[in-house]
């Protein structure tokens, strides 16, 4: 092996893999605003409505600009976010919420994880996508609202308070099981999460990784994980 | 009666009827988000659902800009939005679209009334509210799409091109509804209309200005009317 074949985490060259992940990106931005505009029609009162409609408005904006990023390298928008068409549809089948709480925490902990997996991937990419992926999923509005409409209707009930950590722990095998479903069929994904690493066994400490956010995650609402 | 009550319609102070009928653009577009997000859901192809949720989302920085002058005039943003939840139930329940060509006419024809009508009535307001008013329901985005899709769907298939056109009268029927029930529940969007007209029955000649807009737009499809 010649030394130039060696890869620097944080100097490698923007090829498939890249649009690969991209795409992916896009993909839950454009799930994301679909799962928000949704929240927004069934939210029980109109300010939380309003709040749910920006943030799906600003889930386009994103997604958009991961699109232009995708075109930036020379890859086909489309074509990138399509490959992923259908990725959160298990995800979804499985996890219909049956409240408005389920539902707030769905979104909360679904996209809490995707969000999570997708930043650890991006360690991996060439340093201007990067920055892209990581400033766009600082974006922590939903979690705002989801942990102080949860905080304040758990508060008083010690009931709801036990089936939203169950649902918690529901949503967030489900979630892994869309990572772990994503590993085995994109080994593109797996270069990333290994490039961006120091360590030699990243994709394997990649779970634990997601898991310790998540616990974190549900720590913020007051709910065991 | 003194001049000084006579009212100029372009010189009229903002009051309660303003902040009324800036609320019903409001609502509008927050309904008009909600439902191209759900076209955006419901789009045959990848192309047509990231159009759709840009549309959505722009229909949100419309709404906030509505909000925005309701809070300038002094009123409250959330409750003027909130006296016109549900306005557009009924046409909702009634126009339950059985086709993606469907339910690209309902929002085609349905936002194109609430749009025309709100604008006749914006030429009661003070000049700024007016202008924010015609500005915001110039967007003319997804006509150019449905115009562009209906079009291309209808050019080889006659039978689809008398079901729309029965679609349409259908639509124009419960949208006017719509507007007819506003003006019987709201005095003041009959004196905006009033006041935005040089002539002494505006708002019997109202409908058939409505009329003749929403033959034009079934005229772009090819449509009659």
């Amino acid at each position: 092996m010649t030394p130039t074949l060696r890869m620097d985490a944080h100097q490698v060259e923007p090829g498939a893999d890249t649009i690969d992940l991209l795409g992916l990106v896009a993909q839950f931005e454009l799930q994301s605003f679909a799962r928000l505009a949704a929240d927004s029609a069934a939210a029980p009162d109109l300010e939380q409505r309003l709040r749910l409609s920006r943030l799906a408005a600003a889930a386009v904006t994103r997604r958009d600009r991961v699109l232009g990023r995708i075109a930036e390298l020379g890859g086909d928008p489309l074509q990138a976010v399509a490959q992923f068409d259908g990725v959160l549809d298990d995800f979804d089948a499985r996890t219909a919420p049956s409240s408005w709480w389920e539902r707030l925490l769905t979104t909360y902990v679904g996209y809490g994880v995707a969000d999570d997996f997708c930043r650890i991937a991006a360690a991996g990419l060439d340093a201007e996508s990067r920055e892209l992926v990581v400033e766009l999923l600082r974006d922590s509005e939903h979690a705002e609202l989801a942990v102080a409409a949860l905080g304040a209707a758990g508060s008083d009930d010690e009931v709801l308070v036990s089936r939203l950590a169950l649902w918690g722990r529901r949503l967030v095998g489900e979630a892994l099981g869309v990572v772990q479903a994503l590993l085995v069929s994109r080994p593109g994904l797996v270069r990333l999460v290994e490039q961006g690493s120091a360590e030699a066994d990243a994709s394997a400490k990649l779970f634990g990784e997601l898991t310790a956010q998540h616990t974190r995650r549900m720590g913020r609402l007051g709910l065991t994980a």
